[in-house]
C-alpha cells in the first residue's frame, strides 16, 4: 500500500499537538507534514520537493499567506486541483464558510473548543478521508 | 434544529434499503428523500417543490439521467452549486472517479460488496456529512 501523506497547514501549536495525537489513534497514516505558514504550505505543494497528499487539512487564519488562497492556489493548478482539501477552522465567520466551498473546499470543519470532542472530530475525519474516501487518481 | 434533509438518488432497490437501513442507526436524519433515476433527481432538486438537502448521495448509473450529468446540472446552477454531494457507487472505472471530482463532487466512495461494510460506511458518511461538516448556508 503506498503511503499515505496528510498535509497538515496550521499554526496553532496547541492545535498541531492534538491533531497529532488524534492521528495517532489510527494506525494508517504514516506520514504528516506540518506547515505553520501558507508560505511553508506552498513550498511543500509546489516546491522542488513537493509532496501529494492524500488529504490537506488547512487552517484558515495563518501567517504569511492566508489559508482561502492556499485553497484557491491548490484549485487554480492542474497537479493539484483533485486534492482533497478539509478546512479546520476556528473562525465563525460566514463569509469564510461560504468562501471556503466557493474555492472548492472537499469539507469544511469547524474545531470544536472542547479538547476531547476535538481528538474525536480529527479522528472522525481521518477515518473518513483516509479510509472511506476514495482519492483522485493522476 | 432545521431538519436535515438527505437526497438519496439510487436506482438498485437492495443498495436503498441498506441505505436507510444503515441511516436508521443514527438518530438525526429527520428526512430521506429517494429519486430512483436522474430525471426524478433533478426534479427533485429543481422542480416546483425542490427541496434543499444537507447531502446529496449520488450514485453514477442512473436510468434516464446519468449521475454525472446530475452532477453537473448541480455545480452549474446558482442555487445548487455548493450542496455537498458524495458519490456513491459500485463503478470500478477510474474514468468515473476522476470525472466526479473534475466535475466538483465532495467525494467519491466504492459501494462496499460486503452487506455489514455497506451498512458502516453509510453510517460512517452519515455522521460526517450531517454532524461533523458544516454545511454551506444560503
Amino acid at each position: 500500500m503506498e503511503e499515505k501523506i496528510i498535509l497538515l497547514i496550521e499554526d496553532n501549536p496547541d492545535d498541531i499537538d492534538l491533531t497529532l495525537r488524534a492521528f495517532k489513534k489510527n494506525n494508517i497514516v504514516n506520514k504528516i507534514i506540518i506547515a505553520r505558514d501558507g508560505e511553508e504550505a506552498l513550498e511543500h505543494l509546489f516546491g522542488a520537493n513537493a509532496v501529494k497528499p492524500t488529504l490537506v487539512l488547512l487552517d484558515l487564519k495563518l501567517p504569511k499567506i492566508d489559508g482561502l488562497e492556499v485553497l484557491r492556489k491548490i484549485r487554480s493548478n492542474e497537479k493539484t486541483k483533485l486534492y482533497p482539501v478539509v478546512v479546520l477552522t476556528s473562525s465563525t465567520e460566514q463569509s469564510d464558510l461560504k468562501a471556503a466551498y466557493e474555492l472548492g473546499s472537499n469539507s469544511y470543519i469547524k474545531k470544536p473548543v472542547n479538547f476531547e470532542v476535538f481528538l474525536e472530530a480529527v479522528h472522525k475525519l481521518g477515518v473518513y478521508w483516509l479510509i472511506l474516501n476514495e482519492p483522485p487518481v493522476e
